[in-house]
């Protein structure tokens, strides 16, 4: 029995909950063909605890509203401002951060202005700079993986229409940290006609006591908004449902710009029960801890270089091409991260339950035993 | 005992359901407090029988994924493009067909372009115009509340810029058809940069045989849209999920305008669940159609003008103040819809379940005889 196909033996029979029999002792060509292990999804930051129970008992009690157009909106909103110490009037909602980060770049940059922002860093502000024909000014990290807030703001300076500069803190795809206090100095010193998104979707995951939000700037500064999400340390990536927090004003502003009735009703009422159940929170978080700590073990006794991160993933370094490992994994029933141009001698993998990074260590072991990496 | 009174009494019983005991024997002053009757909403054209059992179902199944950002698109898609014999390349989702409607106005009048639209009419269409500050030309209806197809079109062939016609057929607060061969007609002989939005949101509840859909279009001319949405016959409102078709060059162009992700994972399972549940769309026709007949009763029993309707909602005259009769309406339990301006002597009323209409017509009576209707 070769060493892979009993990997993948043990595996299916583990997966299926097929305990009480040792995966030795199965057919080894006939499990896997029977038994496919389901694939596993390491691959977009989601949180794998799933939704907190709260919000799948709100979801079920909205059941009866869900012909009715969203109307828990308000109470959600109240919540938010409640929980962020800042008045309704401050909070906008989306289908997701996503859409406040669409209304914030259109806000921000049209007409005719300039997205800043870094390389790589999460690509959905780029995106929505697209269709309005900006310029995009892209600046790689620092070599510690920091945004480069010096190169950033030279082109914040250099622009001659309204800037629009995106900082992703926590980094995604590096899950690097930018100094707060390096961003709260380049706020204080900018131009109103320099607006900035920070967008702080892994807020949760950090402990570096340095780190903290950019909330503070909201109620001076209308050229700040701070976006959240409830897509990863909530779980609620396929329930669509994000926020912005900005000066009054701005929230006005992007409101505008939003589609109507974005947040649906079960985003409302989840949302909502999610943000009091305190205890989800945490367990995601040590969860996070348990399955970050199977991976950077697997990657130490491999030496396999991997970056310090504040997230709920881990970008490690791979040898030889990114896409063939992608699918690699792909074929051994592991969805990992897609490449981050222009890193692509690394690879980004979501922080899973802790069986399922055992399972990925497995599967990277047995790549270093082929020398695929 | 006032007959104001007794009204409410009764209908707190049975709204609550207390079948055994006679309202009649309940003390009249404590009933109201102790049981206020639950607010209906015949507000928002919404379908009262809630969404369909095959979506319940789907939404408990999909419950385990809500966690993972929403898979299951392409399937919906597929659905729908086999439902309406297209391709999947022609079919666009939103989230509501609301988002649908952003993208078309995004797409088709930007830059510097003109809306031509009917007054009144559903209000989101104009409502994504204003931020680009495209010029908007509101064409009043004719006199039996059709579009006037013949202003419209020179208010098109006017604009200097690029054209997007808005046409709501059944129409959105009347209820009341444009001729299809006219709509054809106009479509068959406009130049390339008139583009055409066709929203069929009420299109399932028309029974008249001179309407058909705009889509035998879509294959042949780029600048043609249809919008769809499951808030109506499938009773998916909170649920936010709406649909364009549109040639494959058109349909591409729209999506670039999307917000990712825009439909969420529920949206997407129950949306196609309820696409097979032909049982629930005929169940929720029916309904329609029993309670618009007591709504109709009613207003010809009192003599109140309603217009011919093809629609979940009826459109009906109101002697004095619009914004009066709808806080009386609301102070009785009823929500009704908005103003329409500039038609400020009739009032929205959406069909609910044939008990709710009992209790819109009786509260319709009780007016009459205060004489403020």
């Amino acid at each position: 029995m070769q060493r892979r196909t009993f990997v993948q033996t043990g595996l299916s029979a583990g997966l299926l909950g097929v305990s009480g029999l040792s995966a030795r002792t199965r057919p080894a060509q006939a499990a896997p063909a029977a038994h496919p292990p389901a694939e596993i999804r390491l691959s977009s930051n989601e949180n794998p605890l799933g939704i907190s129970p709260r919000a799948r008992q709100a979801i079920l009690s909205g059941m009866a509203d869900a012909n009715r157009y969203p109307q828990a909106r308000a109470p959600l909103i109240e919540a938010l401002a409640a929980t962020h110490g800042v008045r309704s009037e401050n909070v906008i909602l989306g289908a997701g951060s996503t859409e406040v980060l669409k209304m914030a770049v259109e806000a921000f940059a049209r007409p005719a202005g300039r997205l800043v922002l870094a390389s790589p860093t999460y690509e959905d502000a780029e995106w929505y700079a697209g269709p309005g024909n900006l310029e995009i000014a892209k600046v790689p990290l620092t070599p510690d993986l920091a945004h480069d807030l010096d190169a950033m703001r030279k082109e914040a300076v250099s622009a001659s229409g309204p800037v629009c500069v995106y900082l992703c803190n926590p980094n995604n795809p590096t899950g690097t940290l930018t100094p707060s206090d390096a961003i709260d100095d380049w706020i204080a010193s900018a131009p109103e006609h320099v607006s900035f998104i920070v967008d702080e979707a892994y807020f949760d995951f950090v402990t570096d006591p340095s780190y903290h939000t950019a909330l503070g700037w909201i109620t001076e500064r209308p050229n700040v908004l701070v976006a959240r999400t409830f897509s990863k340390v909530h779980g609620m990536a396929g329930i669509r449902l994000g926020y912005g927090i900005a000066h009054p004003d701005t929230a006005s502003r992007l409101r505008r710009l939003q589609v109507r009735n974005n947040a649906n009703h079960f985003a409302l009422v989840a949302g909502r029960a999610s943000l009091e159940d305190s205890e989800f929170v945490r367990r995601s978080i040590a969860v996070n801890e348990r399955g970050k700590r199977i991976a950077k073990d697997c990657f130490n006794d491999l030496g396999i270089e991997v970056l310090p991160t504040h997230t709920n993933f881990l970008m490690h370094r791979i040898e030889g091409d990114l896409r063939r490992h992608i699918v690699r994994m792909r074929e051994r029933g592991i969805r990992v991260g897609r490449p981050f141009p222009p890193m692509l001698e690394y690879n980004r993998v979501s922080i899973g339950l802790p069986e399922e990074m055992e399972r990925f260590a497995e599967a990277l072991r047995v790549f270093r035993q082929s020398g695929w990496i």
